[in-house]
């Protein structure tokens, strides 16, 4: 580990070159925030994308080569994938290393983290943004620019390597908020992962209305367009998420269906009051966000 | 009526100068589409604001006074004022005036318009274009531009009547697309009304979250922003299509629910190859989707 402030001169192993990986390693590389980028990914073409930006010094399809040698590595491959990886480098790591991860679920991850030797520093991270599209061809070194990024520390976390997380989560342009990974899953459920279902479940019954009206599909403007276009995420994303915040999800889904019950009550009764009293609470709250 | 083609020669009377209404005016306007823009509003001080734009020629807070030397009217108000204004000008109207609307839904609408006295052409319309804000201010003469713009006729309706609201639909940049009343609405449930329910329930499904976890507001990012767009749309028009489309919308909101339901069960359950299944099949057709 570099003994500048920050890691001005530390390598980072970047795992995984897609959207997420992709968008870190140009923001780190581009902005000269650290040593050196070094990208780890399966697929030599992407490895070869990566070095063709400049988004990475050094590339490898060899994970424990990647990171063996790495002051600060960030696993940004999906939950399910970070939980095998975690295992499979831990033994290879140096002692004083950072070992992020950016999957959209934390409690798992962060269980996982536990058993990494006592010598290593683990953090789980998660930066709010993302688009549909997957893959280092999506991806962006401004990505990150403005969007909260979360921090989980663990109990073994030290002081030191919080601090190194912020600086590398400020070196991409985020803005670095500290949250406990049970407290960060049980509130994404509700303004992601709640959206992630609403979305898929809206796209499944436009098919089955198209069985009846092919036709509709024409007639779809920008607002359908925008409430389903988080059903063209990533399906291996979606399908880790949904198996990794189980609990949670499945308390959401219930407020969820107890108000799409409420509304449809309120249209089949054809009552005027109260069914305005309803859009309006909801309108109104929509209006007063500042997204 | 004109006697040119096209209506070159026609005024045209708006009436109601929202976001639909004004944006129609101001494209005709200043597309220098017409002979005259007569735009009629409740309030002087839209009336003022649509002159200073040049988005209309004449100005009136009478409706009687507004269409009755117009060669086409088109009521952009929203449905339920739509069926009241159709009884109060209908027998003041000239012959031979084209009466259209801007209305989400259209068999109340088209129901209405086979009281306007014989002498007058009725024609429905729905312009597939919106946001969520409403009023004069959010208007803006190419939000037509290239969409589609669904022309409903009646049986009483000639075939120079639709002729001469294909070329208002095209004057203003559309796209005409001729449908039955009875599919328009069937139709629009799915891919309109019923993402507007969806979004309604998500922001307050999001609000019930939000009880205990006053925080999670400040993690909504782009695909909360996005899902919950349509909640923010005007609540009388969200109550209109409602109170006008009851059937269609039930419809379609229990075949939402049945594919919820099922995501549910999926997720519940935890098995990895159905909830594949699931997640893949509307991840797929919605990136198949040219939005």
């Amino acid at each position: 580990m570099s003994e500048e402030p920050g890691f001005a001169g530390a390598c980072v192993a970047v795992v995984g070159l897609g959207l997420m990986g992709g968008s870190l390693a140009g923001a780190l590389a581009t902005r000269q925030a650290c040593r050196q980028v070094v990208g780890v990914s399966r697929r030599p073409e992407t490895l070869r994308t990566a070095l063709e930006r400049g988004w990475i010094h050094h590339g490898t399809t060899d994970l424990i080569e990647g990171t063996a040698q790495a002051d600060v590595v960030v696993l940004a491959t999906p939950p399910r994938v970070v939980l095998r990886q975690l295992r499979e480098i831990g033994p290879h790591l140096q002692a004083g290393t950072l070992v992020m991860d950016l999957a959209s679920t934390k409690a798992q991850v962060l269980r996982a983290m536990e058993g990494l030797p006592a010598c290593v520093q683990p953090l789980g991270g998660h930066p709010m943004c993302g688009k549909e599209q997957a893959g280092i061809e999506a991806a962006q070194p401004d990505l990150f620019a403005g969007r909260p990024f979360i921090l989980s520390p663990l109990p073994r976390t030290s002081a030191g390597a919080l601090e190194q997380g912020k600086a590398l989560v400020r070196a991409v342009g985020a803005v670095p908020v500290v949250l406990d990974a049970a407290d960060h899953d049980r509130m994404v459920a509700w303004v992601s992962h709640l959206p992630h279902t609403v979305a898929l479940s809206l796209m499944g019954a436009a098919m089955a209305g198209a069985q009846q009206d092919p036709g509709l599909w024409s007639l779809a403007a920008s607002g359908f367009r925008d409430t389903t276009r988080l059903a063209a995420s990533d399906p291996d994303m979606m399908l880790d998420i949904f198996l990794t915040n189980q609990e949670n999800i499945l308390r959401a889904m219930n407020a969820f269906r107890e108000q799409f019950d409420k509304l449809y009550a309120l249209i089949e009764a054809g009552g005027e009051a109260p069914l305005r009293e309803f859009i309006e609470a909801a309108s109104r709250r929509r209006r007063e966000l500042n997204l």
